[in-house]
């Protein structure tokens, strides 16, 4: 039902949409791993619920689930959520799920990276990492998508694009020895160019979590629309992202997109710096070759790690005095869309948010 | 997406189809477990991509497979069959699969029966088998199909239907105490009219592997459509099965159907007794708690445990004088459809054959 196409993207004429563009369905994967997700990552299994019941409000959600975990998922996710059968080692479908590209004629593939939990034997995050390799497969079966396996590594959450032939991204992510080491950044640009059907790729310096996606772009900048940019900014010069985050906002400010607009920049602010708690910390399984959660860590808490979907955006909360600074900024950026505020931090103890956590899937 | 229905199929005006109406595609699940199929399950492996293969000729076919084996399954079964993981103990989608009902609007759900490995703690024949009870809900939810919960043991090799009111199954099976000790003949035949909405049960006395799935129809007889059934027979007075055979085809030529039609009666041959070899019984795993495979036991071949699907009957062949024989009358009851055989050995050591390893979907 399924084939491996041996092009590309760009060659048949597919191309990534941007996620402002409709929707046919959300991925989420459901998160279980004791060594990340505190106390038998239950306080997680309800904000997983809690997206995931936001979303269904706006569109279909199709949630992968672990064997031994899918009567607990079934019966806590709401009915109209589709729980079905992905193993994965752990629930972060933006960065080991697929990425979709359409054509002009209604047809939907999907890309499958290559994926190696954030660096590999380098300084990924976790070993082994089998299950999340195969994640695009069982994708691909279940939708009948045919599929490009793309001779990258890369995650969903490391670019955006405008869908017009335009992707930011960060240098540390993609050009990080724990990615493709063996490629310079020409050659990386040209598989994007080829797997997403680019013109331009616009660089970012940093992100904000080094020891953990090495630099994710979402969680520091996103595309609104085409020419319109978000980019995560602070006034706090004694904040160690302060100048990182300085240094991404003048790169936007001076680019140009693929049809040459010089791009609107806005901005969001940061949460306060969240540090993980001697309890939170205490929930978490200690194990071999699994990032250690130790009491006094930073997390990457970002607004930037919203979601938008078909009339809505999924703004992460963290009972910070910016989460309502962050709605009613995202409320006038889209002014078509419900802003729905869901608690992020449960999300962000396990290093990511609600764009981590979801992949969508373009109508065809 | 799928919605739990409290009432019954026949309250909603649901029925269950006759195999012999057209599919939407046919269900399948992957054997692996190395104490029931010999040398690791390879050569069944073989013969399930055997089967997919000569049915996918004929309408889609979608495969269950636990998350350790599907790498293998994806590559081995081809590329026109969907591979979907789906967790189970063994590899009966007959017995542990759904049973769909459709009414005449287009409408298709499922119902969900209760499964316990043909017999339970009586005469089971592994433990667990939480996964194939699993295996109708994620059939559901993969395919957005609404689902009736019926409260009955039951397998779907057990029955047979003519998609108009009447069932043909076994006494030996259904009375068993392994399956609804608690229920007597009267209140497992309202179930039944209850949940495949019927008018007319038709008891036949015993199967032909009492060690196994305690005597399922599907061995011994079925329809061919309404008011033809077809029937095992042997002339070797001397076979332990003559006598039961015969008893069956009593009960069939002297019953009417729910319509008040009295039956047309075929009959097709027996292959000689097949017993496991010494090499083969050695092949098998042994464990705790799960039928022993020893040289010398017989094997439950019957040509009867064919499948019908759109244009075609897929029919096991055992290297045996009557495979011809049971082919020709085949394609003599089946004038519009290919008759297509496939080796049938190594699926019968495991227990069942062709039909006993597929589940049809309607079409809505």
């Amino acid at each position: 039902m399924t084939r491996i196409i041996a092009s590309t993207p760009r060659a048949d004429g597919y191309r990534m949409p941007g996620e402002f563009e409709p929707h046919k369905q959300l991925w989420m994967l459901w998160p279980q791993r004791p060594d990340n997700w505190r106390l038998g990552a239950k306080p997680a299994q309800r904000s997983w619920v809690d997206v995931a019941t936001a979303i269904s409000r706006f569109e279909p959600v199709t949630v992968g689930v672990n064997n031994d975990q899918y009567e607990n998922a079934r019966n806590l996710l709401p009915e109209d959520v589709r729980v079905v059968e992905i193993s994965s080692n752990d629930a972060w479908m933006r960065d080991c799920g697929p990425s979709f590209v359409v054509d002009d004629t209604g047809g939907v593939r999907l890309v499958d990276w290559i994926f190696n939990a954030w660096g590999g034997l380098y300084d990924g995050l976790y070993l082994p990492w089998d299950k999340d390799q195969m994640v695009p497969v069982k994708v691909a079966e279940i939708e009948g998508v045919d599929r490009y396996k793309a001779p990258l590594v890369m995650e969903g959450g490391s670019f955006h694009v405008d869908g017009e032939g335009t992707l930011i991204t960060t240098e540390e992510c993609l050009l990080s020895p724990g990615r493709n080491p063996d490629l310079n950044r020409e050659q990386i640009e040209q598989h994007l160019r080829d797997y997403l059907n680019l013109e331009k790729v616009i660089w970012l310096g940093r992100g904000i979590d080094p020891d953990e996606t090495t630099g994710h772009v979402d969680d520091v900048a996103c595309f609104v629309r085409p020419g319109v940019v978000l980019a995560a900014a602070t006034d706090d010069e004694d904040d160690w992202r302060y100048e990182l985050l300085q240094e991404n906002l003048r790169r936007l400010e001076a680019a140009t997109d693929a049809r040459g607009r010089k791009l609107e920049v806005h901005t969001l602010p940061m949460p306060a710096i969240m540090e993980i708690t001697e309890d939170e910390a205490w929930g978490v399984d200690t194990a071999e070759g699994s990032l250690p959660r130790r009491p006094g860590d930073t997390t990457a808490a970002s607004y930037l790690n919203f979601l938008i979907v078909n009339g809505g955006v999924i703004l992460p909360a963290f009972g910070d005095p910016n989460d309502e600074v962050a709605r009613a900024a995202l409320a006038g950026l889209f002014p078509d869309r419900e802003v729905v505020s869901v608690p992020g931090r449960e999300i962000v103890l396990g290093g990511g948010n609600v764009h981590c956590i979801t992949q969508q899937q373009p109508r065809g």
